[in-house]
């Protein structure tokens, strides 16, 4: 491609409007233009990096076995009300109405859709198991829109959908797109990482995401140092630092704590070690449970894990606190007092908890704390769980090594959803018995404009994008410095061009009339990982300059056989 | 591909809602379903011959310099508003408002998205000419969205748009792109014609659409029996028969015809000639010219041509035909005795009038005509156009030959449209002077999802589809008689599937429990182009049976180097 006849469109100015480092870069390099609020206009450079992307994500689903096909943009709303989504979707399900005055939605995800086609089109076990995928464009009418395509309404994604009819048969392919979405990422050489996620919504009785490592992350995960185990931190699992409590070497004492409304404050006045103290949340007990509140307990350095808590079946669901005037009309003291000994409510204490000694925690009379508390000796050990969320340093829940946090970006998620929309939907096939059985199904999705901005945030330096070799949109770029003076110049460049362009090499050629120092910071600016310059001087050595963009490595190659050592250093590059 | 991994579909029976054949094949061949209205799901066989012709499209636009992005399926109203299509679109234009009550449209074309685009990207001629395309979904709300995809409210559409400083320049691209067409449309082996087409509501100067002849064509297109001169019907010239009228023989008689208020009626009740006959349609005449009526005349075996009519400088836009009211008041006859002699209004004829002579036609009183008319002699020679739709044999408007008339599937459509949007939105940049001027714009669509059931319309047979090589679903079928009782039949089957598909050959190995019969029928409605049968007989002579979809050619082929030969017959046939 050449420059003069291509739409580069790079900016000198960061916009104003870009939070991200991603977002400023894809409009600076001309990738990607906002045509409204969550819409944007992909730049040819932006679309070469996003049908790359496509293209890997394609390969490694075939390679899976899963089978291409494509719906609708425009879904029926009759389809949303049989799974009852209709209603339990927000804002975000953009609904409209055609001349008729029907009723549709723009598709934000196609689980309704796949599940009608597979009804009407599979009757027998014989044609299981199917996975059928679509790379498309979807639609949520997100109520802040950010980040460019990070978090943008209509965005292109790839997602499947599998059925089978037995639980084992879903855990297979749900284990090969595991492997395929590994593959996916590591092609696209990016630093990602699969870890255990919540179902959440969605349903279903397994979910992986797969999140690639970035800072400017909106989630938090959970790694070993020592093992593959990763997890959303929301899910990892907190495992207490020891096997039991030591013995007591305190005795426990009534303290007045007048000031002392928080555990800051406590530890503060008293010089207590905060891993000594024990705080109490209240939260809704479950209905049929004996009593309507329960006393939740984590160490005072540790958080609440909001989304354990409500999966506990003592827990009302969703998750609510009790009010301060609840609170004292059932335990007799105020929220910033309580604690287990002589808790009048069931308690639940996390298992970081369980193997403390000598601690302070609130006494259930106001202002008033016992310090010195022992398990068993000073009351008697409550129930235990898993209540809190990990902290870095934690022992690792796979016996390996510790855990540290990182932000990552969400590029794919894998489901387990079992029988959650086709018994809805009564999507059945006959069995090998010859009955009808309800399929099991699973989803898998990847968000293929969000990896384009995931990939730049891993990779970029303060000149501009660093592509990864496989999916950059051009591999190498041609600097001819003043080729409108040179006819040796003009001659070098246009035949290095036609040799690598013959090769299959994806070549951006600069044959603007511009200064070598605006040259230079587009192709930089861009993140072409090859840069060929060709100028007069190290012509006439019979050299031109070659220089990586990652590692910045400067060497001279010779003009005779330019191409072909151009062609090896990108294989040795891919 | 194994049949048995794959989500073949295939109907015995023609669905009762498919009017056309390609429909009809479309859903027996397990290539589309509908999902509502207008709306259908591309099952894998279909997606895979969309994909096929999407990427010779794709290749086409590249070759011509066209450089690719994508634009969002949904639009900003404001942009429909700065170009005045908010009102000029019917209800076609699908309007939405989304969760913050801002008005969008669901993009049924991208004039103001790319104008928007460019306008703000592109500030010197020295960018320019610039070509950009997108390979995507539009959606239009059709009143009657019919004939599968062929006329369905969402599509895939392909859609260029490029930008000149001069009218030179766009005619440039302009011809490029007709090229550029012409092997889309020759690579995908399918019989069109690229005519000259109206440019209708668009607007512009100058514009050609490309037909896929077939019989099921909603479109009329002329063309020459001995040049390359082809128009839609709509816009072909009508040439005079002769070059002037002969001498009169007949003397003009009043005659009585109170039973003949038609041609028809006129022709029969008086033995007459109809070319030897005139009608008279009277019309509005345009603001400005003498009287509000003005009449149009034809030869009584020709039709009147609303579109030539109505860009006649005398005739009021949108045409308008005169009440029988109006008709009587004015001229004092009804519609139906109409005639140049004594006709108090313009009179505008037909060439093919002009050329007449000894002619009958109404004589501008109630249940008269005159036959025996001359020019000159009776009445003077009025204005003369072209008036009338083209006739088959007419004599070719390029002076070669005489015009044929064949129905066709419009698949492309190029326009010059000139400053028609952009001088509305403004868009201009610096030309070679340093100043502003508005650009010049062309627009270049191909129906992509339609081309696949336009090209089922010209290649079928009563067993189903006939796919052209280059964009079959598969290119080879490999049919295993009793498979799953005779293991030299599945050594050899897998073997060749292997062989094929390492050499990048797309097979689809039909490796079901089915009868054979089964089997062959269901890959000829699909139209693969090669098929292989492998049974333990031919298997004993050493050879497998090799046919062709088109042909019908069978013939043995030695297993010893069966991949080869079927290469080689694969290389022959694309």
């Amino acid at each position: 491609m050449r420059t003069t006849q291509y739409l580069l469109s790079t900016l000198k100015e960061t916009p104003s409007d870009a939070e991200v480092i991603s977002h400023q870069l894809m409009l600076r390099a001309g990738m990607i233009r906002r045509l409204a609020s969550g819409l944007y206009t992909w730049l040819p450079s932006g679309l070469r990096v996003l049908n790359k992307v496509a293209a890997i994500v394609r390969e490694e689903m075939n390679r899976a076995g899963a089978v291409e096909m494509l719906m609708p943009v425009v879904q029926p709303s009759e389809l949303w009300h049989e799974t009852g989504r209709w209603d339990k979707f927000g804002p975000e399900l953009l609904r409209i109405k055609d001349r008729h005055d029907r009723g549709f939605v723009l598709g934000p995800t196609h689980e309704e859709v796949i599940t009608s086609v597979v009804r009407n089109e599979v009757s027998s076990y014989k044609q299981l198991p199917l996975n059928l995928y679509q790379i498309q464009t979807k639609f949520r009418d997100e109520v802040r829109p950010r980040f460019g395509v990070m978090r943008s309404r209509e965005f292109i994604m790839k997602d499947a959908y599998s059925f089978h009819t037995s639980l084992q048969s879903l855990e297979q392919t749900y284990e090969d797109m595991y492997q395929a979405y590994s593959r996916v990422f590591e092609r696209m050489g990016l630093d990602f990482r699969a870890v255990l996620a919540d179902t959440g919504a969605i349903g279903g009785s397994a979910s992986h995401e797969f999140h690639v490592l970035a800072d400017s992350g909106e989630d938090d995960i959970a790694f070993s140092t020592e093992s593959d185990y990763a997890a959303n931190i929301e899910m990892a699992e907190a495992v207490a630092p020891k096997a039991q409590a030591d013995a007591p070497s305190q005795d426990m004492t009534l303290v007045d704590t007048p000031d002392a409304k928080t555990i800051a404050e406590l530890v503060e006045q008293f010089d207590l070690n905060i891993e000594q103290t024990v705080k109490t949340l209240l939260v809704k007990a479950a209905e049929g449970q004996e009593s309507t509140l329960i006393a939740l307990m984590v160490r005072g350095d540790h958080e609440l894990n909001e989304i354990k808590a409500e999966k506990l079946p003592e827990v009302a669901s969703p998750l609510t606190f009790a009010t301060e005037e609840e609170i004292r009309e059932l335990v007799g003291a105020g929220p910033g007092s309580l604690g287990p000994v002589n808790m009048p409510l069931p308690v639940i204490v996390d298992r970081s908890v369980a193997v403390m000694s000598d601690f302070g925690a609130g006494a259930n009379i106001e202002d008033k704390h016992y310090f010195g508390i022992n398990w068993g000796r000073d009351v008697a050990l409550p129930a235990v769980a898993d209540l809190r969320n990990v902290k870095e340093g934690d022992p690792s829940p796979c016996g390996k090594g510790v855990l540290q946090i990182k932000r990552g970006i969400e590029v794919g998620h894998i489901f387990q959803l079992g029988n959650n929309y086709s018994s809805k939907m009564n999507a059945t096939v006959l069995n090998e018995e010859g009955k009808s059985t309800v399929l099991e199904m699973g989803c898998y999705g990847i968000g293929v404009s969000r990896i384009v901005a995931a990939a730049i945030e891993q990779n970029h330096d303060d000149r501009g994008i660093i592509w990864p070799e496989a999916i950059a949109p051009f591999q190498v770029a041609i600097i001819p410095m003043n080729m409108h003076k040179s006819e040796a110049v003009q001659s070098v460049a246009s035949k290095l061009y036609d040799e690598l362009t013959a090769a299959g090499i994806e070549v951006i050629f600069d044959d603007r009339k511009e200064r070598p120092g605006v040259m230079f910071a587009d192709m930089e600016l861009l993140g072409v990982p090859h840069t060929v310059v060709i100028g007069d001087r190290s012509l006439e050595k019979g050299v031109v300059e070659y220089k990586t963009r990652r590692e910045g490595n400067k060497v001279e190659i010779a003009t005779a056989d330019m191409a072909a050592q151009l062609i090896e250093a990108i294989k040795a590059g891919a």
